[in-house]
C-alpha cells in the first residue's frame, strides 16, 4: 500500500481525508493522519480499516521524522509557519510534499534543494490561494491562445456565511480565523493597478473604498481590496497589463459599518488597554470617545463617526450589544482588536445548523484583433454542516487531488511549485468540478475603467 | 581656565555658545566647541578668545576621547541616538554631562555607574523636554506646599512661526525637522486621562481631537495630544491625578487640513511609490485617489474628502501647488512622507527675515479646602532671527545655565537626571526669566470635563 501521511487534523482536514479515504481502496492507499491531538486525528478517520492515526508532534523530530520516513507523500496542513520543519524533513528523505499555504521565502529557498533531488513541493493548493490561481490561469491562457492579450484582471475572493444560515444585519459569521478577520488591512496600503495608474489605499480608508460584484441567484456583494494585488504579476504574466486588483469578498454594507471601528481604533492590534479585564463592552467604546460628564456613549458615537439618527448602520452595533453595561471584556491585558473580536464572536459564531459560504469571482479584460472583450467567471460553493464546510471543501479538496496526482506522477515538475500550469490546474479543475466546486464564465461587455479611452 | 566642551554646532548651539561666552571672561571659560565641520563650529565662536573650534567626529573614537579627557564639562548637542558613545566616555574620564534629548533606555542604564563615580548627566534640560519640566514642576510644588492636591495637568508646547512671519495660509513654516512634522503622531495611538478614565485616539483621528487654547496677545491656538500623555505621570508624582494631557500646538485650521494629507494616506512612511522620481505633484496626489477617465484630481480630492466648494481649506492646498502637473517629485525609490515632505517645503520654508516662535502653555487644575481651582501658565518666545532663533534660544540657553550651575556647583545630585526638582529648576527658571523666557500666571476658575461633578 501506498502511504500518504497528512499532518494536521485541523478544520480543513476533513474533506482532505474523505476524499483520500474514498480512494483508498481502488488507489491503494494507506491514510496516515497525524495530530498533536491523537483523538482529533482518530474522529476525522473513524475505524477506515485503509487509515491510521498517530500522534504527531511537530517539534518532536524523532516522531516528526519517523512518520516522515514512512510516507510514500506528506501533505501538512500544519498552521503555515511549521511547514518549513516537515520541509526539511522532505529534502532529507526523498518526500514530495503538499500545503495549501503561500510559498515563505523560507520554503523558496528549498527550490533547489528540491529540484536537484527531483522532488515536487507544492504549495498554494488551497482556495485563496490554490483554486483562485486554477481558475484565473485556465481562463488567461485560453485567451492568450487565440491571440488575446490581457488588460485586466480582478480576482475576489470572500469566505462568507450561506444564505440559508445569513441571519445578522451584518451578513457575516466567522467561518475561519476570526483573529484574521479583525486584522484584515493592516499592515501596508492596499496596492493596485488602474488603467495604468498604481494606486495606494491606507487602511483607514479601505472599507470605504469597496467595489460592487453581482452573483447570478446570489445577489450582490462588495470587496475591499487586498494588501498587494501585483503580488502575481509577473507569476501570472501579466507584466503589461493595465488593471490588476484582487479584494476580499463581504455581504453589501458589511465594509461601511466595520469601516466604524477602523475609524475608532478598536481594530488596533499595537498596544493594551489600561484594566480592560474590568471593562463592560460599554467602557470598551467610550474609551475611543472623548469624556463627557452628561452625553451618553451613544450620543458621542453617532457624533464621531457622524452617524444620522436613521441610518440603518445603527442597528448593526445595537446586535452586537456594543453599549452593554454589563457584558464584561473579561480579558486581562488585551488589545483593542482582541476585546473587538471577543464582541464581535459573542454575535458571529456559527449556530450548529448553519453552513458557510465561499465565493470567488473574475474579471478577465483582454484586446484581441482591436476589440476588447471581457469574461467574468463566479464560483460558489456551500458548505454541507460543519465538519464539511465549503472552507474545508475548497481547501481539502485540490489538496488531495494534486496528492494523488503527485503519488500517480500525473504531476511531474520538481521544485518548490504553485498550481499556475496547465500540466496541474487542468486535471484537479476537472475534478473539482466533478465535486461541484466550478465556475460560471459568462462575455460580459468589457467594463475597465475606461472602455471608451476618454 | 575651565573648559566646557560643546559636541555638535547645528541649529541649537547658537544661543548656548553665545550665553557661555559671554560669561566666559567673567567665569574663567575656555569654550571648545567640536563638530565634524570645522567651519560650521568655526563660525559660531567667530574670533573670540576664550572659545576654540576643533574638528571632532563622534564615530572616530581618539579624537572624540581626547576631547572629552581635555574638559572639565561635556555638552552633547548632537542628535539623541550618539550621546551615549559621549556618555560612556564620560564615566570612563570622570567627567560630567549635559543633553538636551530624552533618555534613551542606554542612557538610564548608565544611572549607577554615574551616581558610584558622582556624575551629574543632566538631560531633558532643553525646551519640551526641559523648560516644560522645570516650569510644571515649579507650579506643581508650589501648589503642594500650600497643602493643594493636583487634580488636572494639561500640557501644550509648539514651535511656530512668529506673528509677524506668519504669512501662509497653513500658519506655519518648518521651523524644525520637517520630517518629524511630517510623521508626527505615528507609531502608536494617542493615550491620555480625562476624569479619570483613560482615552485612545488612532492615528487617523488624531487631527480632528484637538483642542483650543487662547494665549493673551496672540490669539488662538489649538493641540492635537502627544503619543503618551502619561510618560511622566510618576516622574511628576501625578499618579493620582484625574486629568493628564499633553499635546502639540499649532494655529487653529492646521490639523484639521493637516488631516487630510492623513486620511488620504500621504504622511505613510511604510512603503515606496512606484516610479515617484518621474512624478509631478499631481500624478502624487492622484495615486491615492481612483481612476477615473474623466474627473479632475481636484474634483476626487474634494469628493473622496468631501470638502464643499466654498470650504476656506481647499485654499491651502492650492496655496501648496498640490495639483501642479509641472512640479516633478524628483525623488528616486520615495516614500509618501518623503514626497510630502518635498513639497512642503516648497512652501513653509522660512524667508531670511522671517523669525520662528515657541508657545507653551500648562493647566495645572488642584482641590485646596474642599474648592476646585485652576492655574493656567503661558509662555511665548520670539526668535531674533534666523540664528537666534526661538527653538535655539529656549534650547540652549537652559542647557547652558544648567552646564555653567553644575560647572559652579550648585547642582550636585549625582546620576542620570532630568530637571524636576527645585535645586535645579528655580535657580535656572529664574535665569531664563532674566533673559526673557517668562511664563504668565494667571489664576482662572477650574475648568476640567465635568468641574459640577455631574
Amino acid at each position: 500500500m501506498r502511504k500518504i501521511l497528512v499532518i494536521g487534523s485541523g478544520k480543513s482536514s476533513s474533506y482532505l481525508i474523505k476524499y483520500l479515504l474514498e480512494k483508498s481502496t481502488t488507489e491503494n492507499l494507506l491514510i496516515i493522519v497525524g495530530d498533536i491531538s491523537f483523538t482529533h486525528a482518530k474522529n476525522l478517520i473513524g475505524n477506515h480499516e485503509n487509515a491510521q492515526a498517530i500522534l504527531l508532534d511537530v517539534f518532536d523530530k524523532h516522531s516528526r521524522q519517523d512518520a516522515i520516513k514512512n510516507a510514500d507523500i506528506v501533505v501538512s496542513m500544519l498552521p503555515a509557519r511549521y511547514h518549513i520543519e516537515v520541509a526539511k524533513d522532505c529534502i532529507s528523505f526523498n518526500k514530495n510534499m503538499v500545503t495549501a499555504s503561500y510559498i515563505s521565502p523560507e520554503m523558496q529557498m528549498l527550490d533547489k534543494a528540491a529540484k536537484d533531488k527531483g522532488l515536487i513541493f507544492m504549495n498554494e493548493i488551497g482556495v485563496d490561494p490554490g483554486i483562485d490561481h486554477m481558475s484565473a490561469m485556465q481562463v488567461i491562457d485560453k485567451i492568450r491562445e487565440k491571440g488575446g492579450e490581457m488588460i485586466l484582471f480582478e480576482s475576489f475572493t470572500g469566505g462568507l456565511v450561506a444564505p440559508e444560515s445569513d441571519n445578522n444585519l451584518w451578513n457575516y459569521k466567522f467561518t475561519w480565523n476570526p483573529r484574521n478577520v479583525v486584522l484584515a488591512g493592516q499592515g501596508g496600503a492596499g496596492k493596485f493597478l488602474q488603467e495604468n495608474t498604481y494606486k495606494y489605499i491606507p487602511y483607514n480608508r479601505l472599507f470605504r473604498r469597496t467595489e460592487f460584484l453581482e452573483v447570478a441567484g446570489y445577489g450582490k456583494f462588495e470587496a475591499y481590496a487586498n494588501r498587494d494585488s501585483l503580488k502575481y504579476q509577473s507569476v501570472y504574466g501579466l507584466d503589461k497589463i493595465k488593471t490588476l486588483y484582487r479584494g476580499t469578498i463581504r455581504r453589501v454594507g458589511f465594509s461601511r459599518a466595520w469601516n466604524v471601528f477602523v475609524q475608532l481604533g478598536m481594530t488596533d492590534d499595537s498596544y493594551t488597554i489600561e484594566d480592560s479585564e474590568n471593562m463592560s463592552y460599554r467602557d470598551f467604546v467610550n474609551a475611543f470617545l472623548p469624556y463627557s460628564p452628561t452625553d451618553s456613549v451613544e450620543l458621542k458615537f453617532r457624533h464621531a463617526l457622524k452617524i444620522d439618527q436613521d441610518d440603518v448602520i445603527w442597528d448593526k452595533f445595537l446586535e452586537l450589544d456594543l453599549f452593554s453595561k454589563t457584558k464584561m471584556v473579561d480579558l486581562k491585558k488585551a488589545t483593542p482588536a482582541q476585546i473587538l473580536q471577543k464582541i464581535l464572536m459573542d454575535s458571529w459564531i456559527l449556530d450548529p445548523e448553519d453552513k458557510d459560504m465561499i465565493v470567488m469571482y473574475h474579471k478577465f479584460g483582454y484586446q484581441l484583433n482591436g476589440k476588447a472583450h471581457q469574461i467574468d467567471a463566479t464560483m460558489v460553493t456551500i458548505g454541507e454542516d460543519q465538519t464539511y464546510t465549503a472552507m474545508a471543501k475548497t481547501v481539502g479538496l485540490p489538496v488531495a487531488i494534486a496528492t494523488l496526482a503527485i503519488l500517480n506522477e500525473k504531476i511531474t515538475t520538481p521544485g518548490v511549485q504553485m498550481p499556475i500550469n496547465k500540466e496541474v490546474y487542468e486535471p484537479i479543475l476537472k475534478e473539482l468540478e466533478e465535486n461541484g466546486i466550478c465556475f460560471k464564465e459568462t462575455e460580459v461587455p468589457y467594463l475597465g475603467y475606461n472602455p471608451l479611452h476618454v
